[in-house]
């Protein structure tokens, strides 16, 4: 299996692909610039326990060839839509993984969603209904993913209107030993991708004793 | 210390009426009928704790007068801008705690947001600027406010444009013996609120152990 990861040279996009690599998903690491995508992705791979699977650096529209069926997009939002401009006719038969955040230009702890109310949404329309565009991922640390030694210390709440599709990436995304939730229709990312100002406030307040705080569905024990 | 709850007769109202009576918080709950305000605080009462502060039960604008500052609004989304003109009079020198979720009429697992973004929101604009307005304790399930012997497996987000305002509700709230968080302006209630239908979600298809989940800020213990 091979996932894509677009805008994969970047902190979000270099932790994942760490992660799911290590986990057996071999990865397509898109850039804009080739050369630098498979600069990082060697880079990677240095990190990677033995028995991984293969991390390749390409270019976006390379590496969204290359994937089976799941490309996962983690540009920064003002990027987000030309990115997917140039994607769109490379997409068919695929579904595309959201995990962009609108935050502020300004201000990492507030979002500024698009007129479509999220990020997702706002995929969802441009690339129309035949590409289903699920949200995932937005909540968890940079940080985090990038240090293999920590645990993830975030449940993934996965949005998109094809349930199906949604159901595919929550099984992708269990691979990374996280707890996925159906969080249901793509609506829902208006609160989902909203959920990581919140916590980067917290980061930035020390309400919490570590950085790099998370969410998680708390179910009572009794 | 008295707190008035407006739309106390409900499942969120008893259930907050009971755990801040219980921490030693005294109690104006209002119903649109005080005598049924009345019944409501006494059958309360006697799921007390001896120690515990009094629940009185009066109609919504004399509660709102006996609170010294603090009015949570605990009705029905149908009930939230027409209660709160009927309010308005009586809220000057007050905080008012909006815990109102838009959910959509016909499925509680969507939020049908107003045009202002969110009720806190909504509320803000309809009391103008001199009544801070604090949205708080959105993703508490009544079912385990009503059940003194469970703990509240719920952090309270708490956002509101008055940073002092939300200090003071996050010092209330913690009474309770939660978590609280401070998640910044008004317009992050657009994200809180809409935690809820994701968490009602979860309890429907059974995708936590037992029912009544809710949030948490996960910090990593590394």
């Amino acid at each position: 299996m091979t996932i894509a990861i677009i805008g994969g040279t970047g902190p979000q996009g270099q932790g994942l692909a760490l992660r799911f690599a290590r986990a057996g998903v071999r990865v397509a690491l898109g850039s804009r610039d080739g050369i630098r995508g498979a600069e990082i992705a060697a880079s990677l791979m240095k990190k990677l326990p033995e028995g991984s699977a293969d991390i390749i650096g390409i270019d976006n529209i390379a590496a969204t060839q290359a994937a089976d069926e799941m490309v996962v997009l983690a540009v920064p939002f003002s990027a987000h839509n030309v990115t997917l401009e140039s994607l769109r006719p490379h997409l068919a038969g695929k579904i595309l993984v959201d995990i962009v955040v609108p935050l502020a230009a300004n201000d990492p702890k507030l979002v500024e969603m698009p007129p479509e109310g999220s990020a997702t949404e706002a995929a969802q329309a441009l690339l129309g209904s035949d590409i289903p565009v699920i949200g995932a991922l937005h909540n968890v640390s940079a940080t985090t993913l990038n240090n293999l030694d920590w645990p993830i210390n975030c449940d993934i709440l996965i949005c998109g209107n094809s349930l199906e599709a949604r159901k595919k990436v929550m099984a992708l995304v269990s691979k990374l030993d996280v707890q996925t939730y159906n969080a249901g229709n793509a609506q829902a990312a208006r609160c989902i991708e909203a959920i990581t100002p919140i916590l980067i406030r917290q980061n930035i307040s020390k309400a919490v004793p570590f950085t790099h705080a998370g969410i998680k569905i708390w179910a009572p024990d009794h």
